[in-house]
């Protein structure tokens, strides 16, 4: 199919060239990293509001003018992609074509303060932009399914002390455990060991005796099963790295010691069949 | 023996095999795991006041037909596995017992409390429902044995720290060095490094010079032992799964190159016996 | 030597056999355990003031008992040992001679809580009773001289930012950094973590710019050296492990097939042999 | 170049010679350790201010003759350094010329703390005079580049949530949010977990509904990313010592397997000779 393309010339396809060729030059994807940590540097100066009240307009300005650069990076790379298919499969695409045009949908909005983060947020373009970064955060992203299981057990655990710690505390401590939510919360407090004692647990256990159960089993329990997520991870990721490393080494091993072994063969056969011949005359 | 009942087939057997397909069949644990989903969001709606308050009867109705029905489940099982025995064997089967047969007896008492976190318990029923988070904690639960000692170090370290506390502190600061139990779980507290020194040694401190020696040395034995622990279960983990791929790996590798090198001594012992003959017809 | 003390049976030697058989014995381990227990149990209730002032002349009797029965104990253990020597070249035999001689020791003393710590110290006798828990802190105190190098710079990296710490904030905050010596205890505190924002570093920086600076770097520095000399003990234990189980799954399988190698090398040696006879026949 | 320097002996060049000799006796590095030490002694003692403001003249006159002395024990190691470049090679001897210069150039200076830290820095000296600590801390240092990427990522993470919650929170807590930069100091105490909850998103939340949204996210972003960045460290360094233990022992194997193997076909080489000698007689 490319091939026939290639085979048939016309003004669409060479403009796709000319744009194709632009993408993919070094020089493009430094302008985008550079414009990146620009629209950066803005949003950062954009927090100071001496700042950003004197230069109100020209922050305006800018922010429209990198809005629309980003817009053209964009529509580049989706006219470069040939076909144009492979630019959606890369959900990195998809990603920057959500944070550019939400700023689009959002810029006549009143929420002034979505259309900031929106801002904030090109700066995560540098991860879709820089291919290291990309890959890292790829790999990041990789070790959450194989995380699926102690995550749903994960869940369970904090939904169980959840409902429990509603049902027995929400009326002496409702700061704490007042609805669901607050006791979810809570408990990501606890799980995390801030102020779980000094904090929740003491004042509570002052009004109600026996309330230090419901704790420390929650502590022992949520900080076991996050120590064996840590564990998981760390044993997967050993294991794939001596794969990759020893598994190679001994496959190299075998194979030199194969071709020796398999040229003794020959040498052998080639002894036997003289052999043969030999015995041969013999008779 | 179980040929043998298959060879006598009677009306209570062909009832056996109709209710081990119905329980054999993935239509049932869906249909379990969805119940079980239905309970917890019921639980979850309980913890809302209003709610409950204007909808109890609907609540109490629920919870009645949900405790049947998962009564009806595990007597199903017990009745689809064969031999009985084999039902009993399963700890997450006693576990699914427990649970339901809890909430019968408490049905009729006064500790609301006791019944509803019953009820919330039954969440915990998805482990034994669904295989893979029942392998996963399968798998969590066989990593305590082998603390096996590290538990008793750690037990033998919190009760002599604990009793020295008692002696030294209980006058000073009563909340938390009071009695034997409530030192224990000042401990635990100091153990997981919440507020141990601003909270806990600081103002005891300030009215007693040398505290800190008790402070620091339990937590740096407290920290000590627990990152033992921990790098215990790694080293452990790493061990294991290293056992499991190289070796075999290794295995293997010796296998191929055993299979090799017979073959190659085939040959020769063949080539030995035709230069025995040849041998034989010179002489 | 042994053999020799054999050959001359005495009434001394005779005797010393009769104790070895009982200190041998697998119910004077047992009867040793128990009574540590129990140490453990009194001690544990002595905490208890109400208890205590009641029955003090119970507790001083059953105390006094005990440390006669460990110093007997150990008496017997030292008896059972050939050569006497062998008993004072275990470390552990020096603990227990130490923490029940210091018993008879401070016997008499005024000093009340040193006698009461000593006796709460019996119980970590257990560790030196129970082979597997010997060992288990055995190989724990292994892992400290590998550490030494990185004990060392952790050291010099506490006095640096100690003496920089006293000359900065002595005069901002006392209670924290008045002097060299609760400089050092505070940074302790920062390194774990508690409340080194919220209660140290906060308060100080709304006085002096900056301050910062000194707590962000050491928090770094600190947790950084922390960071490297767990890791450091992970890939040493699993470096350990993989050596005693890896290395010796190589090794078998490398005399494998160097035996089946050599017999292969046998075998045409033989040929080689037989070849050399037909040739000179043929000559 | 050197045996040149070696065939044409001047007086300068025998001056280098001696000390060279002296430079790398072990007297010399045995005798800077105790003056580092004794650096630290002293820097320690000028933190009472009762002794320091009595015995300022004798502070003074130590400092004076330690900088010389340190001084001129660097000048020595300059000119035993052959060729000179060498010296200037090992950014050791840059951190040494560094910390010591430094001291002569602030020393009539009016910032009487900077001068004072630099002399406390002189202790750091350890580190590059002890080649244990030197390699310890080259090998601390040397895991930071492969972290590159991860740190990249942290920062941007660190840099999009300061820019958010300085805009969403600069009015409700400007002691937290104020600026960019306490934002920043923020959410470095936030990834430590440090009152997170208890002292920071509790107040906050009080007053701003949602709020716990940025918090938890970031929490679980951050710890997510350094748990991450130790896992790269770990398996890094598992893998690292598997390479340099397990690779060498596989290769020896292989090696010798092959010294076997290439022994075993040379001798059928020369049977395959007789053979061919053999057959050329028969015919």
């Amino acid at each position: 199919m490319v091939s026939k393309q290639e085979l048939q010339p016309n003004a669409n396809s060479s403009f796709r060239k000319v744009v194709e060729k632009v993408v993919d030059h070094r020089a493009f994807t430094v302008t985008v990293i550079v414009l990146i940590l620009f629209n950066a540097v803005i949003v950062g100066l954009e927090t100071y509001p001496s700042l950003y009240n004197e230069h109100k307009g020209l922050f305006f300005t800018i922010d429209f003018i990198l809005l629309w650069t980003f817009t053209i990076e964009i529509a580049m790379r989706l006219i470069a992609s040939n076909p144009t298919k492979r630019f959606f499969k890369n959900p990195w695409n998809w990603f920057d074509l959500l944070i550019v045009s939400a700023g689009h949908i959002f810029a006549g909005a009143q929420f002034i303060t979505v259309l900031r983060i929106l801002r904030v947020l090109r700066v995560l373009r540098a991860i879709s932009v820089i291919p290291s970064l990309r890959r890292l955060v790829d790999a990041l992203l990789m070790t959450i399914p194989a995380l699926g299981n102690i995550l749903i057990l994960m869940s369970m655990v904090f939904y169980i002390f959840a409902v429990i710690g509603t049902m027995l505390f929400s009326s002496v401590a409702p700061e704490f455990f007042g609805t669901l939510q607050q006791t979810l919360l809570t408990l990501f407090q606890l799980v995390t060991l801030d102020s779980w004692a000094s904090g929740v647990m003491r004042p509570i256990s002052a009004e109600m005796t026996g309330a230090w159960i419901y704790f420390v089993s929650f502590i022992l329990v949520g900080t076991f099963i996050i120590f064996n997520l840590f564990i998981g991870v760390i044993v997967n990721n050993v294991e794939k790295a001596n794969e990759l490393e020893l598994k190679g080494e001994i496959e190299e091993e075998k194979e030199q010691l194969q071709a020796e072994l398999s040229q003794l063969r020959g040498e052998v056969s080639e002894m036997k069949q003289m052999l043969a011949e030999m015995n041969k005359k013999l008779k």
